[in-house]
């Protein structure tokens, strides 16, 4: 792993176009921070990502949690994204046959492949969807070539995840083969603990979910570490939703993340 | 295990209303049949249902791979669902933290519990996305309370599936935990081979995709068993797509898989 590296290094040493760019945008904005933007109407969105933009280094997206999407909130967003140099992760988490994802992925309702410069699946129905979702992502006639990336959803946050064991080891065997569209795991960690690196190029991204400064749970199954934590453990880019979204300053709250966790990477790469 | 029985005797016998239907609407129209509509605009779509209507217990959408959604499609849908009275199967597979697939399920951009009468999920995430579903489905004041149900997606049907072993135990384990909103399951098969019954009473549907008469794969990791053999080793709905939708004349393919699969639950419950 080089976790230990600074991101300006391994935005440098990495072959893919959307890792450099994250890595970049991190350095620049001083932020791994990303945004779990969890509204449920355009305009909250659209406002969220305006006033919480110059913080972050991603903003994550359920964009099918919006009540009154339109193709035009996906031309507003990329707008936003220009402006406040973030890119854009919609956590779609696809899970089903190959020949379905394509279709759910590129051309449907949701216009996902139009705006999120990285989406994520799960490999419960084993290698065909990465196998389906990479196609479509190196495709020569695809508009957006070499600026979409792929997670793996490697681990579940939540009590009683199945994401574990053979689970998580089979992503980081089936992301080692589709290097061009895989970049790396939603994890709470970094997974070089749970299957070492094979050769020393390799630089996985990991995006870190249930992160929260002060909650350990919600009513749900939803679980918590810190910011800092995440970091230490090997996390690249911590996500926090409600932590954020839902404190009575969001930009104060945002500002105390991007704080906690810039200076936890400051840490681990001195 | 009820697949002795005829679907009218588990129509009366059984507690969920939503189950009730399911087996009146096979009983009523001689189908166990469900369509995967996989169509991509909703002109395609809405001429498939109402083309197949007949035939058809139920119709399965991914209503996200639709380019042109609007809700004005889902008034449409819901129109046809009573002309043919077919019910309405939207093959989701939500697969996340109980806060976010509650807003995903109801209210979203999709309008998936308006529309549809069955829904899925993993339980990738653990119990709570079944304890979240439930409740939302199971509320005072959910407009469509107890005409709502939901599958687990207990199998899966692509070559290096993991949906296998613990996952599927725990599937059956987690369904009897939640019977006002759980149904059964999408499987490939009766799941009392995994976990025999543990009381008389219980009665899951099967739900069983990866059904062609003809191919044995597709070229992303799909895999097919005939209707006959999926009926035979229990499955109570049998679900095709691209063997009825892509055929030269779906219309008479759907008969053909109409008659197979019902003749295949005449032979296992005479
Ligand atoms: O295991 C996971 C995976 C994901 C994303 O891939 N998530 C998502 O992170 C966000 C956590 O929000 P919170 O910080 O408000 O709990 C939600 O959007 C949830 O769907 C999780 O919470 N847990
Ligand atoms: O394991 C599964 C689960 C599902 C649904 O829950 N499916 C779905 O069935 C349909 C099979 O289509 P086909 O008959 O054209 O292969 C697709 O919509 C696919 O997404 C599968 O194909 N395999």
């Amino acid at each position: 792993s080089k976790s230990n590296l600074t991101y300006a290094a391994r935005a440098k040493l990495h072959p893919h176009p959307v890792v450099k760019k994250l890595f970049e945008t991190a350095e620049a904005k001083q932020s791994n921070l990303i945004i779990s933007a969890d509204m449920t109407n355009s305009k909250d969105l659209l406002e969220l990502a305006d006033l919480l933009g110059p913080y972050i280094a991603v903003f994550k997206t359920h964009i099918d949690l919006i009540s009154d999407f339109s193709p035009s909130l996906v031309t507003s967003l990329k707008a936003l994204s220009i402006k406040h140099n973030f890119m854009v992760f919609e956590d779609r988490k696809f899970v089903d046959i190959g020949a379905t994802v394509q279709k759910q992925y590129h051309g449907g309702a949701l216009r996902i492949s139009e705006f999120a410069h990285v989406v994520n699946c799960s490999i419960l129905a084993g290698e065909g969807i990465v196998q389906a979702l990479s196609e479509t992502m190196t495709d020569e006639n695809f508009e957006y070539k070499e600026d979409r990336g792929l997670l793996l959803l490697a681990e579940m946050t939540t009590k009683g995840s199945m994401a574990v064991g053979g689970y998580t080891e089979s992503c980081v065997n089936i992301a080692r083969k589709y290097p061009d569209a895989v970049i790396g795991f939603v994890a709470m960690r970094a997974l070089t603990e749970v299957l070492p690196a094979t050769s020393s190029e390799e630089d996985f991204v990991v995006f870190t979910t249930g992160v929260n400064r002060l909650a350990k749970e919600d009513k749900l199954g939803q679980q918590y570490q810190t910011p800092k934590d995440a970091i230490t453990r090997g996390s690249d880019f911590v996500i926090a939703g409600r932590g954020i979204y839902a404190a009575e300053d969001p930009v104060e709250s945002a500002k105390a993340y991007q704080r906690e966790a810039w200076e936890a990477y400051l840490d681990r790469t001195k």
